[in-house]
C-alpha cells in the first residue's frame, strides 16, 4: 500500500470484485435501473414482521445472492465489513448473527459501502484477509419512522427531501480474481458547513464530496477524464448539482462523466421522490447492480465510487447542532493496475 | 501480517502506542482508577449544555491530552476509528468533526475501542497509515436515557444492571516507537445465545467473549498462561463469572489472570453499581489510564484486551429480540515480537 497526501492510497495488490449483488423494494424495482437488481421483492416487509426485520432480510438475501452466484459459502469469508443506518445498526447486526463470519461494524452513515470497501481493500492488500463481504442496506419505511414521522403520520415532504431506498447491495472482495480491482482510494475527513435543515441532507454532504474529491484527484495526480464515470452515494439532484458548482469555481467542469446514485435509482417526477434517493442501500444497490455490471461487460473501464453520509441524528438535530458529513472514494478499474 | 485459522493475526511490523489519555466523570474519578485518569470532570455536563455534548466534549479532551503528552497535533494523524453508544454515534462524528483527520466511523457498541485498534492496527501494518487514532466514549446519563429512561423518571434498576462509564479514552498507535506494541489481534464472530433482557448484558456477552478468547487460544497455539492479564471489556460480575464458568467446563482455570474493566473500574458496593461498569468509556478508559500505563511501567509484559459489545437496540428488545454480542481481542506487549 502507498500513501499519496494526507488521505488518499494506491492498492500494491488491487483486490478483486468476486461477487456482488443488491436486493431492492418494489419501488426501486419500478424505477430505471429495475431489471439489473437480482432480487425485487413485492413485498416491502420482506415476509418479516416488521421494517427493521425486513432490512435485515434484505441483507440476508443479498449476501446469499452474492454468495451463490460464485459457489462460496459463508465459512469461505475471511471478515465482513457491516453497517447500516439504523440505531445501533441492528440492520446488519441482525443479518449476520447467525453467520460465525469475523464482522467489524461500521457507521458512516450513507458512505458505509464506501467506507467498508476501503477497510476490506486495506485488509486484503495487507494480507490480513483473503476474501471479505462488505454489506450495507437502508429500508424507506424503517428510516421515516427512526429519523422523522411514523409513516401514517402523513407527513408532508419538502421539496428538498430525498426518499430513502429501500435495497441492500453485497460485495465479496478477493485476494485473487479477474476483476474490476480496487486500485486506489481516498479517505474522507469530515467537513461541515453549517447546514442545520436535515431535510436538506444533499447540500449538507455535498462539501464533503468536493473535498474528498478534489484530495482523490490532487494527492493521485488525477483529474475528472481519468475516469469514465464519478459517481457520489446520495446527493440527490440539488446536492450533485452543489458539487458541480463547487467545482466550476476552481475551473473544472464535471459534465456528463459525473453523477449521483440517488439520481440514478429513481424517475425523478413519475416515481415523486423530490430530491433523489438516499439511504446506505441507495449507492450500495447501484454499485452492486448497475455499476459493477458495466465495469464487468467493459461498458466502463474506471469508476470512482463515492459513498457520502450525513453524520447527523434526531437528537443533535432537536439540540440545534449543524450536520458533520464524511465521504470516502474508492476507485474501481477493470484492469489491475491504472 | 500472517493469518492463523479463522480469525487470529500476527502482525509482521507490530504497531507502537505511541500516546494514549482518558478523560472520565466524577464517579469514576471516585473509584480505585480514580487517580490515574488524565482528566476527572466534577461537572457531568463537562461544561456543555446536553449529556450528548458532554459525550463529545470528552472525546475532545482525551485527544488533545493524548496529542499533547507527545507534542503531535491533529494534522499528525493519518486515520481515526472512532465510535460510541450514542444514536448514530453523534459523540464521535461530532469530536471529529472539525479536525480534518480522515475518519471511519464504527458501531460496535461496548467493543469499539477493541475494533477500533484492531483495525488501526491492520492499516499500520499494511502502511496504509503512519499513526492512528482509536477514540471511543459513552456516558452514563445519556446512555440512560436512550436505552433506557430518563434519570428523571427514577427507575429502578435490577440486580445484574451494569452502570454505563462516564469517560472516553484515546490511543495513538504509531509505525514507529518504543511501545508497547499490538502484536496479535483475533476479529469476533456475532454471537447469540438467546438472552432477551437488556438488564443483563453481561450474560448475553460472556459467549461471545469465550468464543474469541477460545479461537484466540486455540488459533495461536497459546494458553491463558501466556498472558499477565486478560480483561474483558465490560461483562461485569455476572458476566466475567460466566466466562470463568465456561472455560472451566473446558477444564482451563483463568484464574487471577483474567478480569473485567466493569470489576474494575467501580467499588461494587460503595458505589452502588450492581454488576460493575459498562459502556464504550469503560474500556477505553481502563485501557487508557491503568492498563497501557502498567505495560510502559513494566508492571505488565503482555495483555490481552478484549472489547466487549451488546449489539442490541431498544426497537430490537421492543421486537421481542434476543441480543447479538461480539469480542475482539487485541494483544499488547511490552516488547515488538512475542
Amino acid at each position: 500500500m502507498e500513501r499519496f497526501g494526507r488521505q488518499s492510497l494506491k492498492m500494491s495488490r488491487p483486490p478483486a470484485v468476486e461477487s456482488y449483488a443488491a436486493a431492492v423494494g418494489k419501488k426501486e424495482g419500478q424505477g430505471p435501473l429495475g431489471a439489473l437488481f437480482d432480487l425485487v421483492s413485492q413485498d416491502t416487509l420482506f415476509g418479516q414482521k416488521t421494517w427493521e426485520q425486513a432490512e435485515t432480510q434484505m441483507q440476508k438475501l443479498a449476501l446469499q445472492a452474492a454468495l451463490e452466484k460464485v459457489g462460496l459459502c459463508e465459512k469461505d469469508l475471511d471478515a465482513a465489513f457491516v453497517g447500516d443506518l439504523l440505531n445501533q445498526c441492528i440492520g446488519s447486526n441482525f443479518a449476520l448473527r447467525d453467520t460465525h463470519i469475523p464482522t467489524f461494524g461500521l457507521y458512516g452513515a450513507c458512505s458505509t459501502m464506501a467506507e467498508g470497501l476501503l477497510l476490506a481493500a486495506i485488509g486484503i492488500d495487507s494480507g490480513a484477509f483473503r476474501r471479505t463481504l462488505t454489506l450495507s442496506s437502508s429500508h424507506f419505511a424503517a428510516s421515516e419512522r427512526q429519523y422523522r414521522f411514523p409513516l401514517g403520520y402523513g407527513g408532508q415532504r419538502a421539496p428538498t427531501a430525498q426518499w430513502t431506498v429501500t435495497g441492500a447491495g453485497a460485495v465479496l472482495l478477493s485476494h485473487r480474481g479477474k476483476g474490476p480491482f480496487v486500485t486506489a482510494a481516498t479517505v474522507g475527513t469530515l467537513v461541515d458547513c453549517g447546514i442545520k435543515d436535515a431535510n436538506n441532507m444533499g447540500a449538507a454532504m455535498a462539501p464533503a464530496a468536493y473535498e474528498t474529491l478534489r484530495a482523490h484527484f490532487d494527492e493521485l495526480s488525477l483529474a475528472p477524464e481519468d475516469y469514465d464515470l464519478i459517481v457520489t452515494g446520495d446527493l440527490g439532484y440539488l446536492g450533485s448539482d452543489l458539487v458541480r458548482a463547487l467545482f466550476e469555481r476552481d475551473g473544472v467542469k464535471l459534465g456528463t462523466r459525473y453523477d449521483d446514485c440517488g439520481c440514478r435509482i429513481f424517475e425523478r417526477k413519475a416515481q415523486d421522490v423530490h430530491c433523489g434517493g438516499s439511504g446506505c442501500g441507495c449507492s450500495a444497490s447501484v454499485l452492486c447492480a448497475e455499476l459493477l455490471n458495466k465495469l464487468r461487460s467493459g461498458e466502463l473501464q474506471n469508476l470512482l465510487f463515492c459513498g457520502t453520509g450525513a453524520l447527523l441524528s434526531p437528537v443533535s438535530t432537536q439540540q440545534g447542532q449543524s450536520i458533520p458529513a464524511v465521504c470516502h472514494a474508492v476507485a474501481f478499474s477493470s484492469e489491475r493496475s491504472v
